[in-house]
């Protein structure tokens, strides 16, 4: 992996690229734009990974108070998405709980799937277009941006097309070899090179065409790829990709990369560290009951975790924020074409944490989600032609539930059997969040709706209520129509 | 209580109540109108207690199909509602999940409270004015209608002011006699009409002046008035109420009530029954692990509680449904003010039936207050100058959760520690519905945002979110703009 630098822009030599605003470069290009700005189209959607009602109520009474809106709440139109998930051995039946490979497919193809799917059909397998690989072959700028591995199961959808959300790499394409103990040893055998496939997620990515893909995942890209002698890495740099590992590299970027150049940015091994946790590290924790109350639930007492606060997370050091991903992804793809780009960018770990039953992290991503948001309105409003839509792929466990139980004063312990997190908010109350779907190291989702949001272009186009599928087709007419 | 019967209009005597459409009265009394219909303003407020979008997405699953839309969908606007709950020991400060008291009472009055006060300011105990009694003494017609008792938190709170929700009966007035085990006994002390209070919610009721009440509740109504020798129900028939309490009696009330009458309908003892329960009268179940399970998480197996399907409830036979309660409250308001009216219909056991944890009986509920908003439709087609606002009060504990589950691939059990249960939906597939807020007789409610719908006469006056109390403001923007 090379990072080369070249000359930089005053800006950015100056100062930190999070403080180098998106406008003013948008405005210098846009004087320059052969095609006037109204007829460039770009679409980008934004999605907030397990982000329902519950995480962005949790998020919003930290971030901004009980009588706060966030920036999302603030958009001129909300509405809602309907998950749909298949059976795989039933394809018409309805599954009523998606993951976020199923979920993604849905915005990515138009066409609901089985979960674990990565824009393929469920049952039969069939690769199903995506509207990255659309907008490539008509000419758009294509980008995804992610907190997660770029080969994680929500931007793969969007530019990949496996059976299993399971075949990242090289490594795990391999039957009964590294696999990860949940993935089915014969997942990823379709999607072998050696059996006519496209093989790993990552491979794909290498040998795709994208303009700007930026995220974590790099130990998926250090193997020696399927059938060959060099490294996934490797593939990607003969295929025109300048890879990027850190953030003087991302700087580099913005100062001095090629319109020629597609843009392969890896800043961590596997999933980007979140900014917040825990404090000391902690999550969510089980209620611990007398003996007394084990014996007789009206009796005895119990003792709740400790409230705690929130605190930057040291991993997070150094890690490029989702803003900052964002706003050089936009001026890559503004520059990469005449005719406008379509971006997905997603803060992942809004689920990931909530799985991990660590309500800190999942704020935390909220937030980077609201800064990102916060850079695509400010470049629609010198491109008034960007449809931007905000939206989860799926519910997660985590509920606000009351601190302390609404049937305090009856007298007996009461409290939550599954795992919970009493955080301190900056409005001195206690913000008391449970996660009891299960008492496995990983929570589940949920089935219920999600928000979908829109800035004013998808005014009279978005509907009060649509069926995630339905989000393909938004964002397709944008493009096409 | 009496139900007198004078003669009845054909299409009453004719046919059930329920299949005489509102629409052919209403453009009948609309053509002797003296004001025209331009002129009269009508707002529907439908409050679905506890219908939240865990909620919608169940019912929507069970009754429509994965792919399938509630009416509530098809509504032209969805916005979202911020719930706001204050610390009534430190009135500035924010909790962060309500009860349906203050809940009810923000949107009822525009200023948010503390949990379980109905109409009164948190910590100085304030009595707040309802956008009722606003309607009412502007010259509007009013009406609640109600699945729980009309003197329970949600009615109570348009139409009555005392400082705890428990405050329902003369009963429960009387200092430590029959006060219930959760309720304060000093909590309606302020309250008592000895000590200058306004009285029981069921006394304020029976002397107040709204035109309609239907709902649950006749053991309120039964005792002996605080200082008093007659019942309450004789205070509210000496103060003009006729007191309906059957299928009968409502049925008459449609066929001969004089525009004189006030209407207080009490069709069960407390809350109403629900149309639907689980299975053999099932309600979610616990999940029994072996006892290897028990002392190793990894190990052993677990039993999930058998699927069920939802059956009638033999409790409901004879029952008003909520569309009949609705329809003879629009009809018998129109008729009451040539200005317009203000309407509270609540669709009150999504909730109640939540805490339960009976994932029947809050899905039929839903499908009883879509049938009171397609009457509201209907009448707002002929009244085009009606408000229908359709939102909840707060969050529920129920969540859609995967079945199996999403890790069930690494085959060791993996199942909830609170109670869940698994009905076979039309589709005859399994839709998992958990419950594990905590392991009490009933659960909590959640602080998540709640939706807010309206109909086309709230397009540009809705915003995309809302916090509660800028529900009161919407309502009385209409009546009184």
């Amino acid at each position: 992996m090379h990072s080369p630098s070249i000359k930089r822009r005053l800006c950015v030599a100056a100062i930190a690229a999070s403080l180098c605003s998106v406008a003013p470069l948008m405005a210098q290009q846009s004087e320059d734009a052969e095609q006037s700005a109204e007829q460039r189209k770009n679409v980008i959607l934004i999605i907030g990974d397990g982000m329902d009602d519950q995480q962005i109520t949790i998020a919003r009474n930290y971030l901004k108070g009980a009588r706060g809106k966030l920036l999302m709440d603030q958009l001129p139109l909300r509405s809602v998405s309907q998950i749909l998930t298949q059976d795989d051995e039933a394809p018409s039946k309805p599954v009523y709980v998606a993951d976020s490979a199923n979920s993604a497919t849905s915005m990515a193809t138009g066409i609901s799937t089985s979960r674990g799917r990565i824009a393929t059909s469920a049952g039969e397998n069939r690769d199903l277009v995506t509207i990255a690989e659309l907008a490539k072959q008509a000419g758009y700028a294509t980008g995804i941006v992610t907190t997660a591995s770029v080969t994680d199961a929500t931007p793969a959808s969007f530019i990949a097309h496996t059976a299993s959300r399971g075949c990242e790499n090289p490594n795990v394409m391999k039957p009964f070899e590294d696999s990860p103990r949940w993935l089915d040893p014969t997942a990823c055998e379709a999607d072998r090179v050696t059996n006519g496939g496209p093989g790993s997620i990552s491979r794909q990515i290498a040998l795709g065409n994208h303009d700007v893909i930026l995220g974590g995942g790099q130990k998926h890209f250090s193997p020696i790829a399927e059938e060959s002698k060099k490294s996934v890495s490797e593939l990607a740099q003969n295929n025109g990709y300048r890879i990027v590992t850190d953030q003087q590299g991302l700087l580099d970027v913005q100062s001095s990369a090629l319109v020629e150049d597609k843009i392969l940015g890896l800043f961590s091994p596997s999933t980007m560290p979140t900014q917040w946790q825990g404090e000391d590290g902690r999550s969510a924790e089980k209620p611990e009951p007398s003996l007394l109350n084990m014996i007789d639930w009206r009796l005895g007492s119990v003792e709740l975790p400790s409230t705690m606060i929130c605190e930057d997370n040291p991993s997070f050091d150094g890690i490029p924020r989702l803003k900052q991903m964002t706003d050089i992804a936009i001026e890559q793809l503004w520059k990469r074409s005449q005719q406008g780009f379509f971006l997905m960018i997603e803060s992942a770990s809004i689920d990931k944490q909530s799985h991990k039953r660590n309500p800190c992290g999942s704020i935390g991503e909220v937030e980077q989600l609201e800064e990102a948001l916060a850079s695509a309105l400010k470049f629609a409003e010198q491109e008034p032609n960007t449809l931007i839509l905000v939206t989860a792929d799926h519910g997660q466990a985590a509920q606000l539930i009351p601190a302390p139980s609404m049937f305090k004063s009856i007298g007996v312990p009461v409290y939550t059997p599954g795992h919970v997190a009493r955080i301190i908010t900056p409005e001195n109350q206690v913000l008391s969040v449970n996660y009891a779907t299960n008492d496995f190291p990983s929570e589940e989702h949920t089935g219920t709706n999600v928000p979908l949001f829109s800035n004013d272009v998808g005014l009279g186009k978005v509907p009060p209520m649509v069926t995630q599928p339905e989000i393909f087709e938004l964002m397709k007419n944008h493009l096409f129509d």
